[in-house]
């Protein structure tokens, strides 16, 4: 016995596996449980294994959800033509909280990578692509990380779907950004990319 | 819907509860958890009921553990005769794992804090007594925060047992510390308890 009882060693071991929390923390986080027991342990266990139970990925577009068809695919309001293309459900999830994209997504589940042997066929490329004609989609949004890896794949999927409209999201000075904290890069886009007032 | 289903928000928002996650990384958490359901979500939400459902805090000590009286109490190889009194569980388990205490403890709860208005009472300062005659204690080890409020505490405790010998933790210099990084009333705790080499 190290510190406590082997159960509550136990769930620390899985609780630091979580990323974000390591070995200290996790015990933290299981000391404050175990005071909160009926008010939050109980409850949190429930529900994680209520999730854990039913969440499963569309199977239409990736987004994790608790049905097979995800709740953006099922309504047809979002119907509109148009297909946002994200990495991962964590950037579906933040484009929905800015609640300014009323179409459907596709999560490609990662990006092309050479170093990590990250090919097309590992990715939701080929259901993208029949997507785009089941579905009559007009425009493809590619938002995909501004990195080299994410640029690689939106010039892959922007090759091989030569007969939509794919754009991808502008590059530029963050709302709220200090060009003095901005990195070259940024800078030199935002420049290039400059609009009339 | 901001995000995810019902059953997901829910989950996030009774994980970013937990001290040290807010609620970007509990979502972040969530996610890396239904990815891996199988294999982490479900056996943690199964620790954590179960861990839920047995904690208890052990009668005689106040240590966490999985039954009325924890393994240190019982164990009879530790009625040494010293009781370190700590003011939290988490302390206990710090001192554990340093593995160099061979006596049993006695779990405060807390220290004495006029801000809050913690007294006496609040404390298991009267049982703490009670085990000094009923365990025989020779020694109470004072492992308390060198804080105002750790230090009255300390102060009352040592008054209210006058017949046993007690001690606290030597003030000093910590392993590997600099000096340079010290604060000016560790260095003037460790000169004044200077030790001849």
């Amino acid at each position: 016995m190290a510190d406590g009882p082997q159960d509550i060693e136990d769930l620390i071991g899985l609780l630091s596996k979580l990323p974000g929390l390591g070995p200290r923390s996790a015990r933290r986080a299981v000391l404050h449980l175990i005071k909160k027991r009926k008010q939050q342990m109980i409850p949190l266990a429930d529900a994680m294994m209520r999730v854990g139970q039913s969440a499963r990925e569309c199977l239409n577009c990736g987004n994790i959800g608790t049905s097979d068809i995800c709740k953006i695919c099922e309504d047809d309001r979002r119907a509109t033509g148009e297909i946002c293309v994200v990495e991962d459900v964590a950037d579906l999830w933040a484009m929905e909280r800015s609640g300014v994209f009323r179409g459907r997504y596709h999560v490609l589940g990662g990006t092309l990578s050479a170093l990590d042997a990250v090919g097309p066929e590992d990715l939701h490329i080929p259901k993208l692509i029949d997507r785009v004609t089941s579905e009559n989609v007009t425009e493809v949004i590619l938002a995909l990380s501004a990195t080299i890896d994410g640029q690689t794949t939106a010039h892959y999927i922007a090759d091989q779907l030569g007969h939509v409209t794919v754009t991808s999201l502008a590059q530029g000075v963050p709302v709220g950004g200090e060009l003095d904290y901005l990195d070259d890069g940024t800078i030199t886009a935002a420049l290039r990319a400059r609009r009339s007032l």
